[in-house]
């Protein structure tokens, strides 16, 4: 193969990234992985949803060895970036290279990426808007799974942010909530803490079940189940979480006001995960 | 941002694609384009479909300086690669560099690569079989364009090859056919010649374009519509196109067998595009 880029032919070997499944086709996993003082205590949740999917999509190259490198190159990478406070770690597994729909025989293959954060994660009540589209298909090969497949997510993200609102949130094709663009989404109704089921095609967020244990462990009612979209813009409260993000309070849905943050983000900010 | 890749940690400069949003996140556009004996005659077609996709999915960077850009390049990588008969120059349009979904301010960026061929192309009849999964939703603003983010079609393939068959094809959400997965879908049904209407979520393809306007112009009558999956093992042949692939008969759809090559699949390898 030969490639071009920034206006020169270049030798594979000088481009080694542009042969990569990843990019030639989306073809992969990633997880993002919050990095606190050059530690990275949830690494082992991350890695082993990413093992799940890999599984499930038949990626090759998850397990300990790979899970080994990855926990040690946290350190370099950390001295690499200058010691941030707080830093985001990207782990890719992606089906190794070639072009092509076919699977290839050779090895996955894994990369990181490490980005400081700002020393003081946002906490900000946040603004959402359900979209129409993309819907989520339970049924999908994908969905559940935290893909480099993920463009749809960008222009979902950008018609919230064209409609004046934050974040997007996805319902399914059967026009229940699903999650937001890059996040789990919780609602309170009646007391009860909802999410919608992963049989919808939610991503498993592990935020997410962070919650769900701190909730349950401090006896409080949770279920997870069908969530209609009527439902979330007239909760008494409703959330997102992501591993980055931790749990942002969500002040208004559709345009209707909702409490921000209300009791239960409340208690999981100073009880929870 | 550090980057890690092959036991190494490197800096950003050595490794500019780690940044990119093609990688990161499946966030850009592609086109397969033919190469023979050096020459791209159909590139003006693909460069447009790409521009087209551009502004729907809000990329910058497609357009005049980019295509003459491209058009220089086939040669020098024609040459690069040993002036091989046959090639497939992939153009690949990304939406910059950088994290998160929120999409940057900074210019996309471009990427080509160029693989050699075998010098024959092959003509043999295929087997598809119509999984069940993943569906197309019409409605979902990436429909209709050649994303990287590209994922579900492998795992697609994948399905296919695992109960037999050579190709997956794809239904809509709705049930109808809407492409194979990485080619168009035409059955010949009483005589006239039918492919799914884009508005199902359908790629407009180059091949399939050029089918379409050579069999009208020879007074064949065609239709673009829906196309229900059960029409199709029942069609009086089937066949279907891409740009590297042109017109490949299909011998069986799930199990039914089919005329192969059929008359019209015959007349356009003679007379077609």
């Amino acid at each position: 193969m030969s490639v071009w880029r920034a206006g020169r032919v270049t030798s594979d070997s000088d481009e080694p990234l542009a042969h990569d499944r990843g990019l030639l086709l989306g073809d992969g996993l990633f997880e993002t992985v919050l990095v606190t003082g050059g530690e990275a205590p949830l690494l082992d949740r991350h890695l082993a949803r990413m093992a799940r999917s890999a599984r499930a999509l038949r990626l090759s190259g998850a397990g300990p060895a790979m899970d080994m490198l990855v926990a040690a190159a946290v350190g370099d990478l950390w001295r690499a970036e200058g010691r941030p406070a707080r830093a985001a770690l990207r782990i890719h597994l992606t089906r190794g290279t070639g072009r092509g729909l076919t699977p290839p025989d050779g090895p996955s293959g894994f990369l990181l990426t490490f980005d400081a954060l700002p020393d003081e994660a946002a906490t900000a009540p946040l603004t959402a808007v359900v979209v129409a589209a993309p819907r989520v298909d339970p049924r999908d090969p994908l969905a559940g799974h935290k893909t480099l497949s993920a463009m749809a997510r960008v222009v979902a993200r950008r018609a919230a942010i064209e409609s004046g609102a934050d974040v997007a949130i996805l319902t399914t094709i059967d026009g229940d909530i699903c999650e937001a663009d890059a996040a789990n989404v919780f609602a309170v109704i009646g007391g009860v803490v909802v999410t919608p089921s992963l049989d919808r095609g939610v991503l498993p967020g592990i935020t997410r079940a962070r919650c769900l244990e701190a909730l349950a462990a401090a006896g409080r009612p949770v279920a997870e189940r069908t969530l209609p979209s009527l439902d979330l813009a007239r909760a008494d409260e409703a959330f997102v979480t992501s591993s980055l993000e931790g749990v942002r309070p969500l002040r208004e849905v559709d345009g209707h006001p909702l409490t921000a943050p209300g009791p239960v983000a409340t208690w999981l900010a100073r009880c929870g995960p």
